[in-house]
Formats: structure tokens, C-alpha cells, sequence
């Protein structure tokens, strides 16, 4: 077992997936043995790419072939309960992109059917898989940085107008395509379901969906949590700072993927991403590395969940994100 | 008059006055020609060292000392409007360190005092008086950012231990040393009453004074401003940034005496502060010859106030520091 590769299944042919392969196919211990997409024809331009044995008009059929030991949902937010289910039900191992569901329900659900059918699922937060978050697990284990008591957080980037964030009908808003990123970096450092949540925010006129938000995390002992996104614009600082009482972190731009970390003394400590030969759409996507890595030591270790975005993670950033959709006025068709 | 130099009393003779006559010493068209502080032996001593006319063992003195145009108070924030009141009463001009009062009423009494007299009074946010905060002015006024939307400042900083900070009964807490400045930052942006204020934040456990919050201010029109300070920690990010929707300005650290601007092309701009010979205890603190410079252009006009700091923006800062106090649970015994 340690020694076969691990066979994966992609849902999905957009870019994201494109990233995700470029970095698979690089790994000796991985294979790519089919895609599934809506469209025959984009699936087999997309195994032929990547050279993959199988291509699917449809995500069951790929899901359910014989060979795929785990399954990489990588589309639009809308599809994700339905998908990580049809997974699990066919005993497939699931990494499934964030968010994992559009509302605490939904989430619930799919982890449930995962602890029933002893299935291994994880949420697609590949942050969590970045050595540079490592790193940071390491400082606020060791007491370096002494109590925390505040973290911030800002992402804003100019999606608006792109079709999937600006439909609600495809699970838009910026909430579960940016703000779920500090929504996850206040669960790393505090963990638990904070005590109160307070959001306050911007919605579209014409589709509803929410452009931007400032929410307001306060847990247990007085500590907090300031987070911001916004898809209208770009950001100056898209950063993620840690303070305690003994010293800080400031995760810059990009947070969410950082190959750095500045740490208190003002010294910046660099995490060199891996270099990936094959096409590359985003910022720092070479990380998929590490998530792919990490995803395989919980296979083989035949854990359910990974330790590093568990299901209690997943549920906690689900239930934060839930509140702060009521706060705001947003909500969707789908789970 | 124009050719005259402005004639300036100085109350106090603590660090913040050392740094502040260091700066006036060295400008042509202004003149110190009175000291007070509560001991003589102290006054005489600061007087000897800036060559100072008149040194008095009390603050009353030396603002009625025929000779001072204009009274400085760089006293603990305690003894501010008592001291404002003196001062106008007397019929002499005010530059009052922030904060002017302690609470929104006693602002409020020393407003109404300047109007009634006459006399020229500004709460020293000397921050205003920068040229950087002229050229964010600028930017603001020309459109360049289009519409701002979201303004996010933060100051941390460790002087928890100072005992002017840790003591009620001196006006201690955070909110009145440290987060004034993101408050006031807030205000050059959205200048009017915000239409919500939510504020968390820690107490001392002994002295019951607040050693940090986060403030979520809710301005008309879906405009936010994120503040937070921290009297425990230094900080990765002590900054102030605009968002737009056509652009950001990110003022870094330090945001509350900036000497740069990073717009939103990625380029900095660089203001060079004045370069002053005397001791200088404060980071920056020869930005203090701008607003000097500022203070004697009003009087020279003729003003009540100055345009850069004006009575509406005192009483607005005052006003939303008043309700953060309150929903902190801080009181103090003073005005």
C-alpha cells in the first residue's frame, strides 16, 4: 500500500483543475487515472493534456470508476454536498474544494456520511498544507509567541464581475470564494466556535450576493478575531497577523498560499514553493503539492480526516460562515 | 502681524514637550517665551535648556504671562479641559495634546468655550499636519480612489507598563493613548457621526483600564472602518488602509507621523521630515515643525480652529470615543 501510488479521480476540467494536475503529474507517488466533466469533449482535451487513461461526460462516471482510489471535486461551490455524497456512498475518498458546502447543514451532512461509511474526506483548504503554516502551528504550539489574542485578516481582490461570483444562483459572494480564507486562519490559531460573531457587510443590488464584509470573531479569554474581504477591489495588504503576548507573525500577501512568513523580530523567514513544469493559472499554485502530499500520508495511515483541516475544522469555519451569511442577508438553493 | 512670531507658553515639560520645542526652536517665525510645570525647579531646568525667558512652577502662569500668544498643553490627558478652559478664559489660543478631553461632554464645554470667546483652540492630532496626510487629502478629493468604502488601521504597541496607561485615575487604558489615532484616521476618511459603533475589547484585570479593542465603525452609504489597538504588543502592521473602488492607499507604519504613502500602483511616496538638531525622544517626532507651522497659519488668519483638525472632527472623534468607552465598560473620573 505504502508503495502504489495513490490513484486519483478529478470532477471538473476549469482551472483550478488544470493547476491541481500540473502538480500531480509532477509527483511520482500520485497517478491521474480519470476526469469526469459535464461535457465529454473537455474531459478527453483534458486527459490528453495530462495524459489520463479515462475521460467522463459525467462526474458518477468517473467517480465510480473501479481504479480511482480518491476524488478531487474542483467545481463550482454548487455541486459540493451533492458530489462529496454520490463519493462516499460509492466509498471514494474525497478532497473536495472550499467550501465544502454553502451552509452548516450541508456541511454536517457530508461529514456524517464520511464518519458512517468510514470514508476519508477533507475540505480543500490548501492553506493548511503550506509549510509556512507549519511553521506557524509550530510558533503558537511552542509558546514562542506567548497568549494570542488578536488576529486580522484581509483578502480583497476584484472578482465581482466574474460569473460564478456574482450569481447567487452559483453560490456567489465573497464570502465563500474569499472570506472563507480568514474565516480558516482565525480557526488555526483560535479553533474552537468563537462566542460571538459580528458581520457587517455589503450585498450587490442587483443579484443579492454579498461584494465585501467586516466580521468581528470574539472567543473564549477575550481573544479576537478582525477579518475583511471584498471582491471589489484589489488590496495593499492582504495579510494575516498573529499577536500574543510575546511576540507576532505577519503572514503578507498572499496569506492564503504564502511562501513567507515575517516574524517579530523583523526577520523573514521563506518557504521556496516547488517547481512545477506544467500550466499554472494561479498565484502560488505549485502548493497543490503539499496538499496533494498530505492528503496521501492520511491515506495511508487510513485516517478519515486530515489533521490538517479536520472535520471538526471544517464544521467550526462552516458554522462561522453560516452566521455571518444570516448577518449579512445571504442565502442559497443549495445546501 | 504676518511678521511677528507667534509667541508660544508650553505647559508641561515632559518628553512630548522636549520633542515639541526642539521643533520650535529651530523655526524662524516662532518664539518660546514661557514654560510651566507643576515643579519650578523643573520648569527652570527646560527653560535653561531652550532658552526660554520665563520658566513658572505653575500651569496658571504661564498662560496668563502677557507675553504667550498661543499655550501648548502637553500635559496627561487628566488635566486637558480644566487646562483648555484656563487658557480660553484667558483669552489665549489653544494646541491641545489629544486627547482634548476625556469624555464627549468635556470636549464638548471647551468647544463652546472657544466659540463663545473667540480664541483659536486644535486638539494636536498632529497627524493632520503631515504632508502625507495632505496628499491622502488629495487623493481622496480628486476621485483617483473613486469611492472609498473600507478604511482598516491598526496600532499595537507595548507600553501596557507606562503608568500613565495602566492608571485609571490618570486617564489610563489604550483607547485614549493609542486608538485615537486609527479613530481620527477613520474620521479624515468618512468625517461625519458613523451611523454604528461596535467595539470589543480586554480590560486590565487590576486597574480596570482597557488594554485593547477592535471597533467596527458603520459609516452611511455601506462605508466600514476596522479599527484596533493594543497596549500589550508591539505590532508586524501598525497601518492604515484606504480601499477604494478605483484604488488603495496604504499609509505603514507609522501611520499616526508617516514620512511614506504606498499607492496603489506599488509605488511609494516618500516625504522627508525636517531634519531638527534638539533631542528628539519620539519616532518622527520633527514632524511636530508641521503642525507648528499649521497652528501659526491660522492664527494668522485669524481662526477659531484649524482647517485640518477642526471642531466637528474633535467632537466626532469625541463622540465615538465616548460610545467605544461605554460599550467597553471604562469610566473616568475626570471630563
Amino acid at each position: 500500500m505504502a508503495n502504489s501510488p495513490t490513484r486519483w479521480g478529478i470532477l471538473g476540467a476549469g482551472n483550478i483543475a488544470v493547476d491541481f494536475c500540473s502538480c500531480l503529474s509532477m509527483m511520482p507517488d500520485h497517478e491521474i487515472v480519470a476526469v469526469g466533466a459535464r461535457s465529454k469533449d473537455r474531459a478527453e482535451e483534458f486527459a490528453e493534456e495530462y495524459g489520463i487513461p479515462k475521460a467522463y461526460g459525467s462526474y458518477e462516471e468517473a467517480i465510480n470508476d473501479p481504479d480511482v482510489d480518491i476524488v478531487y471535486i474542483s467545481t463550482i461551490h454548487i455541486g459540493h454536498v451533492e458530489l462529496s455524497l454520490i463519493c462516499i456512498n460509492a466509498g471514494k475518498a474525497v478532497l473536495c474544494e472550499k467550501p465544502m458546502a454553502l451552509s452548516l447543514a450541508g456541511c454536517q451532512k457530508v461529514l456524517d456520511a464520511a464518519k458512517e461509511k468510514n470514508v476519508f474526506f477533507a475540505e480543500g483548504f490548501w492553506s493548511r498544507f503550506f509549510p509556512a503554516y507549519q511553521f506557524i502551528r509550530e510558533q503558537l504550539e511552542s509558546g514562542a509567541l506567548g497568549e494570542i489574542h488578536t488576529v486580522q485578516v484581509s483578502f480583497a481582490t476584484p472578482i465581482s464581475t466574474v460569473e460564478r461570483i456574482r450569481k447567487r444562483e452559483l453560490g456567489g459572494g465573497g464570502l465563500m470564494d474569499l472570506g472563507c480564507y480568514p474565516v480558516q486562519a482565525a480557526n488555526l490559531v483560535f479553533q474552537g466556535k468563537p462566542q460571538s460573531i459580528h458581520a457587517l457587510g455589503t450585498l450587490t443590488e442587483d443579484t443579492g450576493v454579498d461584494s465585501s464584509a467586516v466580521i468581528t470573531l470574539k472567543y473564549p479569554g477575550n481573544k479576537f478575531a478582525m477579518l475583511h474581504y471584498d471582491t471589489r477591489t484589489s488590496d495593499g495588504a492582504n495579510s494575516f497577523v498573529i499577536r500574543g503576548t510575546k511576540g507576532n507573525l505577519v503572514i503578507p500577501d498572499h496569506f492564503w498560499c504564502p511562501d513567507r512568513v515575517l516574524t517579530g523580530d523583523n526577520q523573514v523567514k521563506y518557504f521556496q514553493l516547488p517547481t512545477v513544469e506544467g500550466k499554472i493559472h494561479f498565484d502560488h499554485s505549485e502548493g497543490f503539492c503539499y496538499e496533494i502530499q498530505g492528503i496521501r500520508e492520511s491515506l495511508l495511515k487510513g485516517q478519515i480526516e486530515s489533521p490538517k483541516i479536520s472535520h471538526k475544522d471544517s464544521e467550526t469555519i462552516s458554522y462561522i460562515l453560516s452566521e455571518v451569511q444570516k448577518q449579512l442577508g445571504v442565502s442559497f438553493d443549495f445546501p
